[in-house]
């Protein structure tokens, strides 16, 4: 299932993505793509539905965050080959983790903000994993028992203030609108290998970024295992997986988002469609 | 007023602190300390209540995080000179920002889970801030008409996760129950001077640290401001403000908290009284 939240931002429904590409309500079903909505046991009933019996939505309707309730969202850095040899990192010995705040999550088709004072701002397109279980000290081999699904995450982040404003990534990864998601959370059933996904970026309709999930150094599954021994992830939570080589700052020369650029994201396997999420840079003023 | 919320996990009431240190409910008054009840006018409102006419609560009642739906926890690292010497650190460039999931709050008197692999578990006893109204580019002159009261933080920290286990700050600072927060929020009208707060932890009943706000780097004030220009900070987010010295880390030979270590920490004012937490360490077996 693709599952989408769709309508004015703050008072978004429930809904689902047909075989055709029709968004089809899901408010007769459940209140809310929310914490409760992840549940194993809920997500295997809505499987049940004929799509084909539920109400069509306009479909120019806006998109929301396809989840509510996201608790956290919990970033890894470097965690593709050809990023690391792009950004001219060291592979770090473990998993590289930092945050983004929830107030930064932002519809897959809403504008991006440029903030104040921005001169480097940039994009990641990441595979984001969903977490539908609580899992707190799981092995690798059990942790994709705990992800509800996948979806596509922006990880925009503005350079100098992520680099040359002190100390850690926060400012620069946090900011109002840096962390678009969707267009929808397709759920994990329906994909085979979250190791074998394309992840591709266009901005202004050049292709920037085009890799692999193969080319992760820790998999999906080591990274919920990883996390678990750390702290508690919930359902709604959100791993955003890394992103891979062809961001702007890595290009000669570099290469950043101003008012007015459009940044395109899609990944998708050989039977999975993860979709494509679509903003325009727009100046914060 | 001093706010609380009581009873079981998840299943909080509000209520208040009165003269005489007892607990009182809000509950016919507001149904949670929540985004809701921060705001300018229901705290007015609740101002004007008579405590003696609440019902009275259980003196013996648990108390939880006293703010419910805190979206965001932003921390500052280094912003006391004394805590800057002991750690060797550079004093910043500007403010040290970095988080801590909100999956790691708990109550203030609530186990503190010591994690499996813990060699280095520390204590930062911070002057926490709550956010009252939504703070965008404020100017540090308003930046305090912004705060709905202050609160007590402890900073948790695995310095070796925090240090030693690639990357950021994270995976050391947002292990489950490393944010006990409380036990009140003391709103800001009770609050003179938010520079001129004493800020003290015990540990086993050792005085560990004794600073004061006014050895801060960076105000309450400038922190709002500051961060402001790089988000949108809401009602129910919480600022840590930074701890002053008197780490374990910082000690000779370094001291850390093992299962049965109990910490106090506590900040007052002339006129105005955060309370004391008082945590007892577990292993999170």
């Amino acid at each position: 299932m693709k599952l989408v939240r769709y309508g004015e931002k703050g008072a978004e429904k429930p809904g689902l993505v047909d075989a055709g590409g029709r968004v089809r309500c899901l408010a007769n079903e459940v209140p809310d793509i929310d914490v409760a909505a992840l549940d194993t046991a809920c997500l295997a009933r809505l499987k049940t539905l004929d799509p084909k019996t539920l109400p069509l939505v306009d479909p120019d309707v806006r998109l929301g965050v396809p989840v509510s309730g996201i608790g956290k969202i919990m970033c890894i850095g470097l965690n593709y080959h050809m990023h690391i040899a792009e950004t001219g990192s060291e592979k770090p010995s473990e998993p590289m983790l930092f945050m983004k705040a929830t107030s930064s999550l932002s519809g897959p088709r809403d504008p991006l903000l440029v903030p104040r004072g921005s001169v480097s701002m940039d994009w990641e397109c990441e595979l984001g994993v969903v977490i539908g279980t609580a899992a707190k000290y799981v092995s690798e081999v059990d942790a994709l028992k705990y992800v509800a699904g996948y979806t596509i995450v922006n990880d925009v982040s503005e350079r100098d203030f992520q680099k040359k404003r002190a100390g850690q990534f926060t400012k620069g990864k946090s900011c109002d609108t840096f962390c678009p998601v969707g267009p929808w959370v397709l759920t994990a059933d329906e994909v085979a290998d979250p190791q074998d996904l394309r992840v591709e970026t266009d901005v202004n309709g050049v292709s920037r970024q085009d890799g692999n999930t193969s080319d992760m150094i820790h998999s999906v599954a080591k990274l919920v295992s990883y996390l678990s021994q750390f702290m508690t992830l919930y359902p709604g939570d959100i791993i955003a997986t890394g992103t891979p080589a062809g961001v702007g700052a890595g290009m000669e020369p570099p290469m950043f988002l101003k008012a007015g650029d459009e940044v395109a994201l899609r990944i998708s396997g050989a039977s999975a469609d993860l979709g494509e999420q679509c903003c325009v840079c727009v100046a914060d003023d």
